[in-house]
């Protein structure tokens, strides 16, 4: 069986030498401190590789079953989601008004790597719920906020997003599901949902749907769709649970992963709903959650990459297979361990590099939310509204290739259930596909995050990395191996924006076709620019006599290989964008 | 549920515009006429489309049973195994002296393609068969022949082979199994073996296993294996079956796909066998299939890749999800289909063009080996056997990667098992690893094959591209789109094999880091070569008036988009290889 142990000490090498984060001058980043950060990831850790790690097999094997409208989840999952409430994981940083902790989103997502790496199924009933959690916060009344958020805080009740419909997933303008105003300002609302994580399970009292619909009446289209809040108990208002609401779950799909969570067909029959922010407005309250979202499902790209390369080094060190081409390097032993091998090294560095790059790249899209939360940073936002689909696109591709690629170090023991690299490939697939499919993704960044504001954070952006070199070069060997990769990385992304620029306006096909590269293009560079970040606080470290010099070395031969090896893809993505839509759209659709 | 349809137009495209299989003079090419085989290959279309095709989701979703130590194969196998049979259809290419209709092995392959293409766990059980077939037919003596290939011929019996053991995969040398010789000549074979696809099932009377193992006093490792058979049930001097041998299935494995076909452990308890060829030379005996096989294996990834694509073509046709940018295209409808979007065209491009470049790439290395079994022709051999390693490797990788990109073009649907996408992805997944996993494929390819007789093959290639570029270069259009970027690509793989050459001599684990790259760098090449052929054989028959201009024009347009868009990942490839070993190697094993 797998096992998983939280990479604190990166992680804390990221918040402290690289993001600096207890010196930003955030609003409630000054509790930030090393200490405190590394004790909060230590304890998560022990909850991860004690309670939540074993439980990621269960669940894969077990499944949800639902009986007589009831789903089970699997062994084991009620007790560790008791666990996660009582241990206060869940309230990390939600609203103290509301009895959560207020920590920075930017301490939660590096406690959500850990959850997530160890049982990314178990992890999304939480997840789901702080979705929900950040709706209300941010679009409900009052009242609505006493009512549902304590409780949401805790997970006493769970919370889910519906959207998607069978006809509809991407074009939500064509959403069916329709909400008729009542006399007593509620609406009945009824349609059918569909994928919807964490829909129906035994883990919490009551379950906070929230529910795209239609008013009828309202504008055509993505222009008439409202959100409402559709409690599976509706709430009596001594905040005592009341009637069994209209909604209930129709079949349990049957997944190619993360089997431990219940994806559920949702049937809502006239059931009661509470309008949530303003009618029609309800795509714009959904956005308002999205960098979020979609900045958690990035994370679950590189998170399953984590734990599957963890397990293909345990497994590259143990298994004896060959000698290595320089000499034998277990010369007592039959074979040499897999990990001699150039090959499998090749692998491990490509899955390392990515995940660590990842990794620092996730945290500080999070601190950059900070950012524009907490001290109202409109550049921030902005920045970090450019990099979202970077982060949720490029992360899920990669983190599921590396999850691939961690499974082939296996062999053809990576393909039989029973040593679990399989669950890590299959579960981080949906990552690419669900919060906006990664084309999607790719969409959004060209289509509309591009020339937003008139393009100005994309400059900011390249503006960034071009003042990241100019104020740390000088020091040759860090120069070629750190700055001047990114800095021809930055140059082709800048050539493909360019050619967007001036071969978009004759047709925006030129643009959209080569949408997907760009965003590997983007994410190549981002990886890059953090990757020459890891590198210079490693070699400020190694400078300034740090005790653990085997550490920063460490970094800095995982940063160089990036630059060296995952870096040059950037060339491939400029040329496959500058050869333009011809090629993509010359068939008729009948050709195909 | 998936379809699929054989897709005979592009086979016979192959056939007879870019191999003109019939006026090649090898013996018993002759009467591969086009009106022959395209009949044969409607007639085996038919059979996969209406037999094969429906029992895929079947054997995904049943499984095979293990009880009382027999196997139980998923509902409809064994009926539409008798149809296989009785078609003649496992006796295509083999040996008439056995009962077998003596067709090329090219015919054999397109045949397979169309099998493989509509279920790829089913086909294998006769896959296993013609190995097993292959190995007796060129290694076993008159009585062994007599004895078992006319019942392999027709299946009535079919063939495993048996390598892998719990601790020993691709280092065979550290095998355990014994075979302790009798007095009668036999030997009993004692050990486990383990990943025995077809091991034991309910399809055929007897099972011929081929197995691996080491006569005691033999040489150390590799050197001292032997190549035994031992029939499940042994066979009576009449032919008849006799005593039940020590053979029996422990377990089937839970995999993460191919279901319908039951991988085994095989326990060998005393097991009577029989010495295939020489004793101590049983690796020697394996590696004169092996071209074979793993062509049959670089078949597999984008047979996958070619079903799961004709299912996303359906899905992308039939979805209404959002508006072409360039104008509705659908404009009665409530949206436009997939298929207008520029990304969706994309990844459809890119399935395709790999897809057709694949086929022709494998029929042509069928060819090599028809040419070098049938002609004895030791110039085609030494090709197919520099070949075959980027065949298996480079194919399977993309294979599966396609087969991910096809499932990714049904959104959420993709991820539901009942859509049928998923499965094609996890089916597609073994072929990356089994029949020697793909690092070990390109370590075949850059540590033997590439210096194989002083480098002649790799300069045979080169020079084969340069020749075909010379002659047939001088239209401008034609040069632009197909002969400059395969001469590029061309270059680029040159150099990568100079830098092996240079810096390998120094260290050779700059080559060996660079090995995978190298596999995927030369696949590109060869698929643009093939491309760059496809594109002449169109270009000639429009030039000549061809009646279905059409057909060629789709076909010139795909080409232009596989130089395009595949061929700049040489670039990459190239830079990742000339980076050499240092940052691949410069970790101790405890920094990982």
């Amino acid at each position: 069986m797998p096992s998983y142990i939280a990479p604190t000490k990166d992680m804390q090498f990221v918040l402290h030498e690289v993001l600096n984060a207890a010196e930003t001058g955030i609003p409630g980043y000054d509790e930030m401190e090393a200490d405190f950060t590394g004790a909060v990831l230590e304890e998560a850790g022990k909850l991860a590789t004690e309670v939540l790690a074993p439980l990621n097999t269960v669940g894969d094997t077990e499944g949800c079953v639902l009986e007589n409208g009831v789903v089970r989840t699997p062994s084991g999952f009620k007790e560790a989601f008791k666990q996660m409430q009582d241990g206060g994981w869940t309230a990390l940083d939600c609203d103290p008004e509301f009895g959560g902790q207020g920590m920075p989103y930017l301490l939660n997502t590096a406690v959500g790597e850990i959850f997530v790496g160890a049982n990314m199924a178990f992890n999304m009933y939480q997840g789901l719920t702080h979705g929900a959690y950040s709706a209300i916060h941010t679009h409900g009344t009052d009242d609505q906020k006493a009512t549902y958020l304590p409780k949401l805080v805790t997970c006493e009740w769970t919370g889910t997003m519906n959207l998607t419909e069978p006809h509809c997933g991407t074009d939500l303008g064509l959403m069916r599901t329709k909400a008729e105003p009542q006399d007593d300002g509620s609406y009945q609302i009824t349609g059918q949902k569909i994928f919807i994580s964490a829909g129906e399970h035994d883990l919490a009292d009551n379950i906070i749907h929230l529910v795209l619909a239609k008013i009828p009446g309202g504008p055509e289209g993505i222009k008439g769709v409202s959100l409402f809040i559709v409690p599976k108990f509706l709430v009596n208002d001594d905040g005592s649970l009341g009637a069994r609401n209209g909604v209930t779950c129709g079949k349990i799909e049957e997944k190619m992963g993360i089997h431990g969570n219940s994806t559920c067909v949702m049937n809502y029959d006239g059931a009661t709903g509470f309008l949530l922010g303003e009618a029609h407005k309800g795509m714009r309250a959904m956005f308002t959650m999205m960098n979020e979202a979609r900045l958690g499902v990035g994370l679950q790209g590189y998170a399953q990459a984590e734990a599957a390369y963890q397990n293909a080094v345990i497994y590259a060190n143990d298994r004896l297979q060959g000698r290595a081409v320089t000499g034998a390097e277990n010369p007592d032993g039959p074979a040499d361990p897999l990990i001699v091998h150039p090959d499998i090294r090749r692998s491990l560095m490509d899955q390392k590099s990515f995940v660590e790059g990842a990794r620092a790249f996730t945290f500080w899209g999070a601190h950059l939310i900070d950012k524009s939360h907490r001290s109202d940073d409109k550049d921030a936002e902005g920045l970090v509204s450019l990099l979202t689909p970077v982060i949720k696109g490029f992360q899920t591709d990669k983190g599921f290739e590396m999850a691939v690629q961690a499974q082939q170090v296996y062999g053809g023991h990576g393909y039989i259930e029973e040593w679990g690299m399989s669950q890590f490939a299959r579960d981080a697939r949906i990552a690419m596909i669900y919060e906006g499919a990664n084309g999607i993704q790719a969409l959004d960044l060209v289509g509309r995050k591009l020339a937003q504001d008139g393009g100005k954070h994309v400059m900011a952006f390249f503006e960034l990395v071009k003042t990241f070199i100019k104020d740390n070069g000088g020091d040759e060997a860090f120069d070629k191996a750190f700055l001047d990769p990114l800095k021809a990385a930055s140059k082709d992304l800048q050539a493909a924006g360019m050619y967007f620029m001036q071969q978009g306006m004759k047709n925006p096909n030129n643009a959209l076709a080569g949408s997907y590269d760009f965003m590997h293009l983007f994410g190549h560079v981002c990886l890059g620019l953090m990757w020459a970040r890891m590198g210079l606080a490693a070699k400020t470290a190694l400078d300034g006599g740090a005790s653990d010099a085997e550490f920063y070395e460490t970094k800095l031969a995982t940063g160089r290989y990036y630059m060296a090896r995952h870096l040059p893809a950037t060339k491939m993505h400029l040329a496959r964008i500058e050869s333009g839509a011809d090629t993509v759209m010359a068939l008729d659709a009948a050709n195909f």
